[in-house]
């Protein structure tokens, strides 16, 4: 197989720890950050531009390619790297979270779920061996298990109900992955529970017994109150197998980052940076900052004094609260480069702190940075 | 004067030359197309990646960036090369085109012309001479005058009306261009005259005794069959000075180009690469292409297989397709940067021929290719 997760340093202190994870499309040095690339594009971002980078993964979202421009066709020329011309490593998810949050009248049962498209209200069904299929035919490096995205809050007896759902599911899927020899697309399963740490723990137990390549933890992020949501990937993380890669999906922002490796966690995912970004929220060393803000008009610094991607080399605070008001593409494309830097270049940062064994004092580092409204306060 | 026109070589057979045009901010090879940067940005384009085009000029609107972020403010920060980080050279028109095309309320008087902001309707005032400050504070390289841009079809009465205001205003500018020492900003008149060749040569004649260091024609392309177009600019050129540049505003679709350059014109700008991109219209050594169309689902050759750009090297029609059809902001960013690359590409091309002895040639190769409907005949 080539999937291989290697260990390279444990911090002495925290459970953070620096690794490789062979992929057939290259090697990923972990802890990572995944740009999110929905349809097949991270959004203003050329593949090249990801490349210089230096991103080694990014998402698809199943959902999505699956409805446009549909797995078969991305199969048919050659699956989903090739679709886009993108040879590193591509994870994708398995649609349950869109199924969830983006479509309508979906329903329920074992077998799996009915849902109508969000673009033209057609209908489809999505099971666990189905949603392995697509992920087959899209050609992914690691793909995930069909889920139930529990919605927050929820009861206890709810939540273990689908709890054990998602861990049916995932048994099926598994099955289903199994059946293609030599697959070279990794399935990792996905811990649910809600915000119960007995169901958490509960599910991850069942999940190692399939003994899979790696495990995710999903169901977070979904509204509750952040430190519930440390809380609930340190009850799950001593039931995960050490030895291999943890994914948290859907966070986080950069100042939670150092928490979640310092829990153990291998990668991570989510659309801020590049959402944010087309909204105008520039992350940055001294904090967040809003560049439409009327204060920027005529500052003539870099958006980041300390960051060393090419907008802040080349760009002022001024032109890009000018692009952003004026409602250039540009914003978005120059805000999202700046972004992505900023949370790939804080990722290879915190990895090189954990082997160089300075991982406490890095994460004390960002976890002191002022991150709110710094623009009221600092940038002026 | 650091402006200054250089013919390096003429044509034998047409009135083609190949030139230098020395600005402040760098040597232009001439013939030229001006990509357009409205408001300070060339939409979907890094100032990155139009220096990566070859991009040796570009235009800026002064109506725009009068109104948003306002000429003040760009001056105050450094003049807008420093402002957009654009190293290279800039063209302003003087916002007479933008009044007559986007404001509402607009009065023309001797004096100037009166309209509403197009964005929150408030009213300003353009004359000859605020023009010219205004362009002076935007530290273009080359700026325009202000003109009256004659409405198409027009009576011969109002045309001469209208072009002998444009005129008058011609001498205004150059006045309060004047009272600058030294000024680094080229001023050049704007030829007009509407569809008569009488009030054309009149107008060529009367701004050539301005004496100002190069002449664009305007007032075309406003809505004339194409022959029209190329008759106009055959009455005006052999009216104006051989050893100055000619600017015709407003041109063209790649094929007409080598016509306006077999009449003597050295620089040319035009809207069609960048818009017709983000609505899916790809330029091609075969003809136009809407890449949206479902033909291009499947196919996997790259937008022009004789193009080298950074586009077609890496990425299928049906990748395109899908990012268009999906709304993606990649599918305006990769054709833009395609259509941008065809049409430099073809001027240098184009000029390589002039300085090769061989323009007609390249003319009759360009004017035989197949521009229209190519993806309903060939594409397949």
């Amino acid at each position: 197989m080539p999937f291989r997760f290697e260990i390279l340093k444990t911090d002495p202190t925290t459970k953070a720890r620096a690794g490789l994870l062979h992929t057939p499309h290259g090697v990923i040095e972990t802890p990572v950050f995944m740009p999110v690339g929905t349809l097949g594009s991270v959004k203003g971002m050329t593949q090249d531009a990801l490349e210089e980078l230096g991103a080694q993964i990014i998402l698809g979202n199943t959902y999505h390619l699956y409805l446009r421009p549909g797995h078969e066709l991305i199969r048919d020329l050659g699956g989903l790297h090739k679709f886009i011309s993108w040879p590193r490593a591509i994870l994708t998810d398995s649609g349950g979270f869109q199924v969830f949050s983006l479509s309508k009248l979906r329903k329920i049962e074992e077998q799996g779920v009915t849902f109508r498209s969000h673009l033209d209200g057609s209908a489809h069904f999505f099971s666990p061996e189905s949603t392995v299929d697509i992920q087959n035919a899209l050609g992914s490096d690691i793909q995930m298990q069909l889920d139930e995205c529990t919605p927050y809050p929820v009861s206890h007896e709810a939540a273990r109900k689908s709890m054990e759902l998602s861990v049916r599911w995932a048994a099926r899927a598994k099955n289903a992955w199994l059946t293609t020899p030599d697959n070279p697309s990794t399935l990792f399963p996905i811990v649910q529970g809600s915000m119960f740490a007995d169901l958490r723990q509960e599910s991850a137990e069942r999940l190692v017994e399939l003994d899979l390549p790696g495990y995710a933890i999903g169901g977070l992020s979904v509204g509750e109150p952040r430190p519930l949501t440390f809380d609930m990937v340190a009850a799950t993380e001593p039931h995960l197998p050490p030895e291999k890669p943890r994914y948290v999906m859907g966070v986080g922002m950069p100042e939670e980052i150092p928490e979640y490796v310092a829990q153990g966690v291998d990668m991570m995912d989510c659309v801020l940076p590049t959402r944010n970004a087309r909204n105008g929220m520039l992350f940055t060393s001294a904090g967040r900052m809003h560049i439409g803000n009327a204060r920027y008009a005529r500052d003539q610094k870099p958006p980041d004094e300390k960051c060393a991607c090419s907008v802040c080399r080349r760009y002022t605070r001024a032109y890009l609260r000018h692009l952003f008001h004026s409602g250039e593409m540009l914003a978005g494309v120059l805000n999202t480069i700046h972004n992505l830097f900023f949370y790939l270049d804080g990722m290879r940062r915190m990895r090189g702190a954990i082997l160089a064994g300075e991982f406490s004092r890095y994460r004390n580092e960002i976890s002191h940075r002022d991150t709110e409204n710094t623009e009221e306060n600092k940038n002026t």
